[in-house]
């Protein structure tokens, strides 16, 4: 009986084999569908992103699943991945929102992020000039009929390569993508009269496609004339978020900055205790990984770069670290103190301030983690 | 023209709905496949998770992919997710490894961590019985025979609840699934003089399956006896990391407590800075999104509750909370001294401690983050 069973289990697994190069086939399939709807979109101007097709599309078969006793969860996952993959696919070609933008000029366009816009932008079928130090003697003729002119350099050096720029067309929009907004927006402002516009990305250089992703645009001068260019950004399926410069710059720095440079510290305390990394990841619990993958993909950078942007940001951020510092030694007493309901206290203001997001954010790393434990592969 | 185009993106629409629709009949097929197996497992005792079997089925789908011109990350992310729902399908019914260990009681069964352990025993056909304090009258009768008691109560309870327990049988196995171990273990030591043994499973109470989960085990007493008990874990999938209970406690008070702290900490100083939450997602990249989600999620908590566990655990973790404040303090002033070379010095000790995980840690959180936006639902 035991053979049998041994060979009834064979014969299931050979089905589900079945089934799994069906489910390879019908990707295939897919895929050259979701080509053709990204050649259309191109041809009518569409933007990739079509969030009520979208949903259309989840809730059909979302009840389609629940009819079959599928789980609807497990059918909406797997379609998000797959419209993750179409997205891709469909990055080949692009629609034109705003022909007028041409000839760009890349100021910094050897750099990741000036590549990934470069490259972007010719998908769209714009005329794409860089200009970086290679270029630097042909300045004068590359940015001489520029229409568009975007700026993707360390932000430690945007002053000085703005101000060095020739005079543009009365016309030609100057943009740049720093991570802060109001002193590089101020040296655009002061050396070209025409449009201006300040754009930070929320994203590195190592994203697969544009939909979904959030920029960030600080209105500049004549944000009329700007249009078009954020008409494009859309066309790729990003999300503009408009935002006054100094907001977006503090909020940076409350994020951003000091959760660098806590994370920072949190690292080095590790490496000072007896335990090493394996150990620690031995007994923990999926969401303690997650942590630590968090703090330790930080130290994947260069110590030199990182240690520049640390003191570089620091005048910026002096306030806030005091502040952090403040608030630890607080919590500290409170422990010595045993004193329980000042400690209620603190957490009652925090949980104020996250209010309803808590336990979406709960629920929502939950997923994450639920992913994550997917791909673990246990030796 | 426009109107051509109009209906040649409806065609494709509609030829994608229908390849959609297929991808559900398949998972609806491959459920009922999955479900088969599982009955078989149980009938022949095998685990749940054959990872050399799941390794073959992603190369031979990955491989066949490939030929196909689909990217076989694609399918070894759906491949992966399906597999989740195969494992969640499959926990209805489970083999049991070691029927010598019925009758089992858990000890505080009716709390969230109780009542998994009683399910999970009860599928693999175990008879179990619970002991709570709505029972607390009938422990006598219900532990006469007991050939495995498991504890599950609040860490601060457990001395008492153990010391109160009747005599067990000799050969009774005691356990317990408390997140510290070395104080539960000499209580279970002190009760029984039969086997004995800590687990700490790396989990919460809202998992969907056990497969891939670890559950440290601490061994205390006639680990040959408990040799059943981590078997028909590994039944059920579970990774099992033996550890000395020490060891066990000072990484847990590394990651887990520390963690707790400082992130208590980064939620009071978010929550007196004057930006709104919605503010700072506004400009925050994913990977921002996900450190305010995993600051956000600790605030869902009682704050009661919370303020409890930091008081019971201070004492033990003073000293590192020390460490962590110096570690602080000392960055801060080599950033006031514009020390480069200092803050280059820890930097390197961290990556140093993180070595080539770091560069791992980047690459999987890339992957997490990808997973996350695909799930973003814009307004």
């Amino acid at each position: 009986m035991g053979m049998r069973e041994e060979l009834s289990l064979d014969e299931l697994r050979a089905h589900i084999d079945t089934c799994d190069s069906e489910l390879v086939s019908l990707l295939a399939k897919r895929r050259l569908l979701t080509e053709q709807v990204g050649k259309i979109k191109q041809q009518n101007g569409a933007p990739l992103h079509a969030p009520e097709r979208e949903a259309e599309l989840i809730a059909a078969r979302r009840q389609q699943a629940q009819d079959k006793g599928v789980n609807p969860e497990l059918v909406e996952d797997i379609l998000r991945r797959m419209m993750r993959e179409a997205y891709e696919n469909q990055q080949s070609e692009l629609a034109c929102a705003a022909p007028e933008l041409s000839p760009i000029v890349i100021v910094g366009g050897e750099g990741a992020m000036g590549q990934l816009f470069a490259k972007q932008f010719k998908r769209s079928g714009y005329d794409v000039k860089v200009l970086d130090k290679a270029q630097q003697s042909n300045a004068l003729e590359i940015l001489k009929d520029a229409k568009l002119v975007l700026v993707s350099v360390p932000i430690n050096t945007l002053e000085e390569v703005v101000s060095s720029l020739p005079e543009l067309r009365p016309d030609c929009i100057l943009a740049d993508i720093t991570s802060v907004k109001q002193k590089p927006l101020n040296s655009l402002l002061q050396k070209h009269q025409g449009p201006v516009i300040g754009l930070h990305p929320m994203f590195g250089p190592d994203i697969s496609h544009w939909v979904k992703q959030t920029v960030v645009a600080c209105e500049g001068r004549m944000p009329e004339q700007c249009q078009g260019l954020l008409d494009q950004l859309k066309i790729w399926g990003c999300y503009i978020a408009p935002m006054e410069a100094k907001k977006h710059d503090q909020a940076m720095q409350i994020i951003q900055v000091m959760r660098h440079l806590t994370t920072f510290v949190y690292g080095q305390f590790l490496a000072r205790q007896c335990h090493t990394l394996e150990e620690l990841r031995g007994c923990s619990s999926p969401i303690y990984q997650l942590e630590l993958m968090m703090v330790g993909r930080l130290f994947a950078q260069s110590p030199e770069l990182y240690a520049d942007i640390m003191l570089a940001q620091f005048e910026d951020v002096e306030g806030l670290l005091a502040s952090y510092q403040d608030t630890f030694a607080q919590t500290l007493t409170s422990l010595k103190n045993q004193d329980k309901s000042e400690l209620i206290k603190g957490f009652d203001m925090a949980k104020t301030y996250f209010s309803d997001s808590a336990h979406s954010f709960l629920a929502q790393s939950r997923g994450i983690l639920n992913k994550a434990n997917d791909a673990k592969v246990l030796g």
